[in-house]
């Protein structure tokens, strides 16, 4: 087995012990070499390659380290039993993701989820950001507490008890990298053997994240005043899904009287409680914001989630979680040990984006354009208010329109989108088929401009009074 | 019901239609204001409190959106009926955590999960997060890719394939925040129905986790190749989850000729796969880096984890996972509407990290490092290796120490505590009693600059030496 013929180039870039390891490897793969076979003595080999003996060693202990040969103390190099017949066989076509970024064909959207990217506060997040990472600490880059730093989760609670009336400590905060991570941590608390009910229409993303994560999911119908809690009780189920601040989609604020019954209704057992979406509480535009109903609970029944990624921009991947007691040991004992996802640096600009009064400052200025745009939004649809119902319009930043019956939904949005705005039906977040009679549009606003509101509003106002014509 | 006996406080700060509204609202949940009363009349209670009509009116919307009142057309507020006896108990105290930071007793520590901080490149980090701010795109705000950015996906791609002989597509990476939420994700994205195995010791925090989410696990001993795969076998498992480039923590590199068994083992049937966790693949002292599990794969078998935690610092919260065919369809149907983990900006950081060529020389540089603080502490092992087996020494940041029958872990962590230092027993990341004759010492030496390397080594050769005469 002298005969390793194996053609070197002293020119390459590729290390000459590389070369020998790869022309060794690449035949015992391809079963020139077979197993057993025993390599010539790196002494002979480096003679018989006029390459220095350590060059051989080398190679030799790359292919010992792959196993591709073994050594035996005083007898040599010999190739090693590999599962040849099963390997070498040409790899599979892999999946070719089409990356296709579609083409908009809409002048206008009116998406219920967007956000005004112009107003993000860019300069102060670069001179944070500057101040943060000039600190220079190598604890900055160190793993951090899992449940997020002390100093953040003081400053939430804080922010969570003046701004929505939301009663924790520090210890009971979880902040996360997003509402979805956060949700999914909650499940590995929960465990699986809970039913969880959601209003209907609802918020799909959170839905189908637990639908996919293998729970019993139920629907459940609402009235004027939210989610039912007649219809609630006879699911069976034990924890209830909710946004009392401002329903998404319907906008609906839940009044307190349903409220304390929803807090009743957990309360009747051990095991059952109610989360508490606050996905966009920021934005009232009559007096002040409605507490959370996490501020009402006295049984510990709340499980709070809130997030930066809404009130401060999509990308800033923070949200933060408030665990009642129960949960909370539960907490201490199945994910304590898992590392944080948010960054210490971001937590850091975060808890002094917060702390420096630009937080406020920032939701102020976000309430007054969203107020204005809302209020631009509310004057232009007038004329469709001679025979549609407006509604949800004095919180977050989309607002509903009921037609009357005989107006079809599928009618109303094919038309806004052959004039190219984009307007979204209420029936595309039921979960089940609901109890409603009337067609029914959502119109968000947070992302357009007041021009361009009057714009698409004159437009779908000449589109839809045909519609009813028809 | 005039006699609403409000003291308004005209120098406070809080503005007074609030006065008004937290009185009535304070005497509706005391029962001082029942169920069914009507309130005066705005015009009536303006004139009383002699205020402004229209102060009247905005505590009577307050009260209105909050449901504590409802109006009833041409006759007036009514108080609402909410379930009083329930709701106003006193709060129930807080759970009160304990911040205590432990102070550590400890002078040197080995531990095997450290990573060299001081070896950041702040500089660089802060040179390419003020590029990436400046670029004051607002796009860079907006929620982006679900799975993570194209382009970095395809750098990450690109460096898999030149460092670890990964094969993969952009299109089979998902960017997350960690490594918990992506096996979080993997474990939605499988569903529950698997039973996996874990190598015996192991890494505890994956296998928790998986514990945790609710999966059958089971523990397969392992011999100097790694996992034993005809135990695997026998034990009925779906998934393997091993670390094949350095066991954690026992240091093992698998051969060949056991991963192809592995391999084998996977293909024999459909829903069987491997999850490889290539945690330190980036330290290797001798020859070149062994390739990854997943080059070896022609079968769509392998989900495959890395991490820039580990390599860059453990406050990047951005890992990778690489999915197999198969699942890689099934993320689409159950996950691809979950939001990313790592903001944009992050991840545009990171991209450029790699790309302008400062991954590599990062990673050199530790490399280089950390080969020089392991040669001195095989170095300074020396007078202990007259009694003591060494292993692992050849990759990863930590090496273990395996001494003589008659020593017991216990003594010789204890004596270690003693003088102050603090070393890891194996028997610490058994997940089932192992099959492990002698007891053995974790070394970990990543964190520790070489001279404390030889004092602490040097004192641990006393009290260990002694320990042996016992």
């Amino acid at each position: 087995m002298n005969e390793l013929t194996v053609t070197l180039d002293t020119a390459s870039a590729v290390p000459l012990y590389e070369q020998i390891y790869e022309y060794i490897k690449s035949n015992i793969q391809n079963g020139k070499i077979r197993c057993g076979d025993k390599l010539p003595s790196t002494r002979a080999l480096a003679r018989y390659l006029e390459v220095s003996r350590s060059t051989v060693e080398l190679a030799y202990e790359q292919l010992l380290a792959e196993g591709y040969v073994e050594s035996e103390p005083c007898r040599g190099y010999f190739v090693s039993q590999i599962e040849e017949l099963y390997q070498w066989k040409p790899a599979m076509e892999k999946p070719k993701g089409k990356q296709c970024k579609k083409e908009s064909v809409y002048q206008y959207d009116f998406s219920p989820r967007g956000i005004d990217l112009n107003s993000f506060p860019y300069g102060i997040w670069r001179k944070l950001s500057k101040e943060v990472l000039c600190d220079d600490k190598a604890e900055l880059f160190s793993l951090g507490d899992s449940q997020g730093e002390y100093e953040l989760r003081e400053t939430i609670c804080r922010y969570l008890y003046q701004a929505r009336g939301v009663n924790c400590e520090p210890e009971q905060i979880i902040v996360g990298a997003g509402n979805d991570y956060l949700l999914m941590l909650l499940s590995t608390i929960l465990g699986k053997a809970y039913k969880i009910a959601f209003e209907n229409p609802t918020y799909r993303q959170a839905y189908r994240l637990f639908e996919n994560m293998g729970y019993h999911t139920v629907a459940v119908d609402m009235d004027v005043r939210g989610m039912r809690v007649d219809r609630l009780a006879e699911t069976g189920a034990d924890i209830a899904y909710v946004m009392p601040s401002h329903q998404y989609p319907l906008g609906i604020v839940m009044p307190v009287k349903r409220r304390m019954e929803l807090l009743k209704w957990a309360a009747e057992k051990e095991e059952r409680y109610i989360i508490e979406d606050d996905y966009d509480s920021e934005f009232r535009y009559k007096g002040k914001p409605i507490p959370a109903l996490q501020g009402y609970d006295r049984e510990e029944k709340v499980i709070y989630i809130g997030t930066f990624s809404r009130s401060i921009a999509p990308a800033i991947r923070v949200s933060y979680l408030v665990l009642p007691r129960p949960l909370f040991e539960a907490y201490h004992d199945k994910c304590r040990f898992l590392s944080s996802t948010v960054s210490r640096v971001d937590q850091l600009i975060i808890q002094r984006f917060i702390q420096q009064g630009y937080y406020e400052r920032h939701l102020n200025k976000m309430r007054a354009l969203y107020k204005s745009r809302h209020d631009v939004m509310v004057n232009s649809l007038k004329p469709l208010l001679k025979f549609c119902r407006l509604s949800g319009e004095n919180a977050g930043v989309h607002l509903l329109l009921e037609f009357p019956a005989g107006v079809t939904e599928e009618e109303l949005v094919g038309r806004a989108a052959k004039s190219g705005i984009k307007v979204y039906g209420a029936s595309c977040y039921d979960i089940e088929c609901a109890e409603r009679k009337n067609a029914t549009i959502l119109l968000g606003y947070a992302n357009m401009q007041e021009e361009r509101i009057k714009e698409a509003v004159g437009i779908l106002s000449t589109v839809w009074e045909d519609c009813r014509l028809l």
